[in-house]
């Protein structure tokens, strides 16, 4: 099964795509999408839009999850986010692709054991689960990719 | 000229197109796009994303207006809505189409001359401007008839 994992942001969404194959599970790519931040907010929007596409067309994921937005003190930020959060939650459904949503503590917790861990620890264990993913990985992708994990863990645990 | 005015929500996502001669405008069609709301996020948003996509290409407006986002004292509304209008602006932007922005305050006044204009003074300066709107229409269809004209004026001052 081909799990896809999606951080957003307007600035930088990050994606990671694993393959996961009983308990195991292999990297397979990951990167980010950064949107011309000189364009009008609804071109970045389509850019975010026409990026995350082309990746799902290129690497025909059979499920993605999504990180839960966790809601900024910053009301100006929080909708910003919330507009990135729209165009990458509807890309997948457009393709028809089940979407799966995670609180950052869960995928903490499924990845690490902790709730609370730190963003070093979520990072270590990300390359001690996928073996072939390159040291100097964008921390989007990196968190694009324990997304990906954490939905693949959760399927373990649901079947 | 067409103009596509746009009122972007998760429940309720007002559309109105109107034609632009000179400095006369007429009514085109209108109406809501009404997601779902017992599918998930991912597939409401979807729902909303070929919805508007249907419009843009029946109607085929040479430019759109959508309402900048009052933001909400409720983070979790605030982040709703975001998720709706990151959509509503990357379709007509994925169609090419400009899109232009206007706070709540610039279309009460562009529309009655009053910033703070109550919700029916807006109302009958629409039906007043656009003379063959139907009476019954729904509040998110007039609100978006408002954006679209208010897009209209500006149009006629800018030039």
């Amino acid at each position: 099964m081909r799990i896809l994992g999606l951080d957003p942001g307007l600035r930088h969404t990050g994606w990671g795509v694993i393959e996961k194959q009983g308990n195991k599970f292999q990297f397979l790519a990951a990167g980010t999408i950064n949107p011309d931040d000189k364009l009008p907010l609804a071109n970045r929007l389509a850019e975010l839009f026409e990026s995350l596409s082309d990746v799902i067309k290129l690497w025909q994921p059979d499920t993605c999850a999504v990180e839960e937005t966790f809601v900024n003190k910053n009301p100006n930020s929080t909708l910003k986010l919330g507009q990135a959060r729209g165009v990458v939650l509807c890309v997948p459904a457009i393709h028809k692709i089940p979407v799966g949503e995670y609180t950052p503590n869960q995928i903490k917790k499924t990845i690490t054991g902790v709730g609370h861990a730190e963003k070093n620890q979520v990072d270590m264990m990300v390359h001690t689960l996928l073996k072939n993913v390159p040291d100097k990985i964008p921390p989007d992708a990196a968190d694009a990719l324990a997304i990906a994990l954490c939905h693949g863990f959760q399927n373990i645990f649901i079947r």
